[in-house]
């Protein structure tokens, strides 16, 4: 395809998503200058108050009870998050693809339902959701940021697609990933570029970062994305929401799209985002009771345990022993990170639990294994989808936004070396290596037992999930934090705990520099550039503890929830 | 290392292994044309009457509640099952390392710690348990079969070997395998080659065929192989023994030596070998109540399921519907392997229990995509073994026994093609045919339903393991019915039914042959060729099903045993 029609077809897909947008639901634009766009739906007059009341309603389960009462209507619900969502859309660019009339069908057939039976028709019944652009759905394209992909029409739905309708969900839109889904930030050039609510001169984070801004603007209950070196956690943590990080192949993934379709020694996996923790539980406490294993077969045969959600393998939560990763010895968080853990130490102390700190542990080793095996291939299947349709972007940084700190060369490069196409026997060598690190970590882990005073090794790591709060488009260069759990395969979540404050979040002095990256990261903080943006940090758990996880991270929450209570302002 | 070295190293270390054993443990050898030599531990004269009471115990669970009440020691336990694995290791060769003063030494310990303390240090104490060449134990070393490896002294357990001793256990011997361990005999250059004892001409199976002869000859009580394409369930198959494959990660293989090591896109998985199901029982059991999650980061964190074991998710088991796998499409059984097939069709259905046809799935595009996988490394892994330091060895056939059938072409080549070194990038497109395979042969599995009159989809598949019983070395090819549930991860178990008869077993017409492999298959059955030899089954279950795979074995094992009580002989 010759280079000038490639622009002219993402633009005619553009404009095809442009039209899906009813046009009573085009919003004024607010003014150029303002950058901070939380406001905006409250203001713009298209909600009206039950609408507004539905859409600040962050606790899913609340949301479920009044559906299943019918004190909500599905369509009710439906349209209000599908008219906040399109707000969400002309703010910040998150959505792919906009199907109303489908969806509100779809509600109707759920309310009619209700209304016949008297039985709502699953866990979550009447609920809409939003799916990042992966998840297949039958009759729609699935693009996920690659031009040659336009006109791909589904002739099934993915499993989890399947499994949401079964559960009563209604999946009402799909959302914004970047071009390969291997960034941390969202741009793609069929559908552009993602931009994050709370400053649109920063970035959402990536890949699932259209999910973060539309989860966010609360254009969106409950959203679905996916992380195989941060991609639920990074946006998570840049938008202020909740996610969990669930272990390979607990929840269905089979009939999604993905990027480096067949690797499978780090596996992607996908996961919640909500404004509420309840709304992480309900959604894979529901996907996991559909037993998944059943249709997908690369799923685990675990169903939910409720016994390990109540801790009963943690001394039953009673007195929990946290370890907190100060500092992953790889890049320096930046001050709001190191207050948020502050803060967290101290909330979990004043609650009765232990806190001690994490010894990190061959940290760099194993970032720089997952990062050569996800370039296994040399990038072979990252040309082979751009070739002849667009270019492949090498860099997230917006060429009309030069930044005197852009990161033109790939991360990788730096710390991992020059990518090349590895043989099948140089990848079973990665692999050796993988799992050696694993037992290694895994070892160095349960030797912490004699550190935590409870008789078990520490219950759970807290961390930053990325070295910084939300940063300007172009500049997130840190997956170090993250990839750890990916590569390991550790259940995670992520969390907010609070915002950045120029009063209180000063520069630190300077430290003497890991490496590029570290003295990068450094430079970039600057205390005015950042106030109200959210931190978040990451908590984490063994393989296969999502249900330990989400308990323990309730445990966190409650704490810090006490802590705000107590203290004053 | 010059060619006449390395002959001259094996046969060194071969004659450590001769020193290894007690003078007085050396018995007259059978005559010479003694094919059968089942019967020469109760001849020979070795045994005490109490050492052949306690080795002709094939109810594990006997044997471990005479360990727990003290009314045999551990060390008359160990005692006489060494004699009688150095009885088999005189008659077939099944052994590489032999340690008698550390085994009992460990006995003596146990006995003194219940003497003591009244209570059994866990679930299987006292308990001699024999290991494939691959469980690494401190001090001693790992040969795996490969003359590089001769000198290569271990300096920690294996995963599994901790849990054994956690459990109590008594690792007394380890045993043979073939070179590259990729063969369904047993073979090397170290140990040599490793015999049937139903009749020395004939392969016991492989890869863990030095267990399959071991435990066949009542030499342990318990053994524990391997398994990536058959190589638990051929030997358990040829030698009439219950094994069990459990699926991946769901027992701990960390620490132990493999080959291809590295290669994750089929793992190999370690299982028991034993002449009663209750072995297999426990030790599965045991060795998932120690949490090898713990200790292994690739284990499922999924302890022993009670409920699953019951068959809560099938119906309780008062009525099952199997499926029979007469014919895969591929090779076609031999005539007792059919009559194996009916006879326990006609005890399942005596017992109330549904019994239907299975209709095979793509199973030869399964099997060409494993072994494809296999070989995704052009024998890299093999030569960089055996460079410098011996023959990658071709045939299994024996240069002295030339058989007109014998295979000189690996099996592979004729129905996979030519193996060559893929890249990382080609590794993954074999990953992308495989989960579509998984999927559509879960989807196929699933769609039973319709036919099984229960209510749910078929509960297991009834299947040959192997096309037919021993054969002489050099001519076992077949690895058809097996290497599905490798490549599918269904959890399987292999049961002995009967003995071929030549009054009953007579040959089959010739079928039009489906290729070359098959028609070979055909032309070996001859029934004067194998009386005698045990004829076993598999059944399959679902991914992570090993609990009901035991239990709804436990019923098929029940109807058969009540079929023969009822039957005329």
């Amino acid at each position: 395809m010759p280079p000038s029609d490639w622009e002219e077809r993402c633009a005619a897909r553009k404009r095809v998503q442009m039209e899906s947008i009813p046009r009573e639901w085009i919003i004024e634009p607010p003014p150029k200058d303002q950058l901070n766009v939380m406001d905006v739906p409250r203001q713009c007059g298209l909600l009206d108050s039950l609408e507004m009341e539905i859409t600040e309603t962050v606790d899913v389960e609340i949301i479920l009870e009044k559906l299943r009462r019918a004190e909500w209507s599905s369509v009710q619900v439906t349209t209000a998050f599908y008219k906040r969502a399109v707000i969400a859309q002309q703010l910040t660019n998150c959505l792919t693809e906009i199907f109303v009339e489908r969806a509100l069908q779809r509600a109707r057939e759920l309310d009619e339902h209700l209304s016949r039976t008297g039985t709502p028709v699953g866990a979550l019944h009447g609920l809409p959701i939003s799916l990042k652009d992966q998840f297949t759905m039958k009759g729609l394209e699935t693009i996920m940021g690659y031009a040659k992909w336009i006109g791909s029409y589904a002739d099934s739905d993915c499993v989890l697609v399947e499994i949401l309708y079964e559960c009563g969900a209604v999946p009402f839109v799909r959302t914004n990933v970047p071009q390969t889904l291997m960034w941390g930030e969202t741009m793609n050039h069929v559908f552009g570029r993602t931009l994050n609510p709370y400053n649109l001169a920063f970035t959402p984070g990536g890949s699932s970062g259209g999910e973060g801004a539309l989860v966010a603007m609360k254009g969106s209950p409950l959203g679905v994305g996916t992380d195989i070196g941060g991609s639920l956690r990074i946006p998570s943590s840049f938008c202020g929401l909740y996610t969990l990080r669930p272990c390979y192949g607990r929840l269905p993934y089979s009939g999604a799209m993905n990027a480096l379709e067949g690797q499978e020694s780090i596996s992607s996996v996908l996961g919640p985002m909500a404004n509420s923790l309840s709304g992480v539980k309900i959604f894979t406490k529901a996907v996991l009771d559909a037993q998944p294993w059943l249709k997908d077969p690369l799923v685990l045969r675990k169903g939910w345990d409720e016994s390990e959600y109540r801790l009963v393998n943690h001394g039953g939560g009673g007195q929990l022993c946290f370890a907190i990763m100060w500092d992953n010895g790889v890049v320096k968080p930046h001050p709001p990170l190191h207050r948020a853990m502050l803060l967290t130490k101290q909330a979990l102390e004043a609650a009765g639990h232990k806190v001690i700190d994490w010894e990190s542990h061959r940290h760099l080793e194993i970032y720089k294994n997952a990062e050569t095996i996800f370039a296994a291939d040399g990038g072979h299947d990252y040309r082979q989808q751009c070739e002849g349709f667009e270019p492949l972007i090498q860099t997230m940084s917006p060429s009309t936004d030069k930044h005197e700190n852009a990161l033109d060369e790939p991360l990788a490069k730096g710390l991992v070396g020059e990518p090349y196409h590895r043989t099948a026997h140089e990848l079973w060598q990665l692999h050796t290596e993988k799992r050696e690190l694993r037992k290694s970590h895994l070892d160095h882990w349960r030797a912490t037992v004699g550190r935590t005073g409870t008789g078990r090794p520490v219950d759970a790591i807290i961390a930053p999930a990325v070295a910084y709060t939300a940063v300007p488009h172009g500049l997130n260069t840190d997956s170090f934090y993250t990839t750890l759990c990916n590569a390991l395969d550790y259940a995670c979540s992520v969390f907010p705990v609070t915002v950045v404050d120029p009063e209180v979040d000063d520069p630190h002095p300077p430290h003497r520099f890991y490496n590029h990256e570290d003295e990068h990261i450094y430079k970039l903080y600057n205390s005015d550039l950042f106030p109200g943006c959210p931190v978040a940090l990451q908590l984490i758990g063994g393989t296969q503890e999502e249900e330990a996880v989400i308990g323990m991270t309730e445990v966190v929450v409650d704490a810090l929830g006490k802590l705000n209570t107590n203290s004053p302002p």
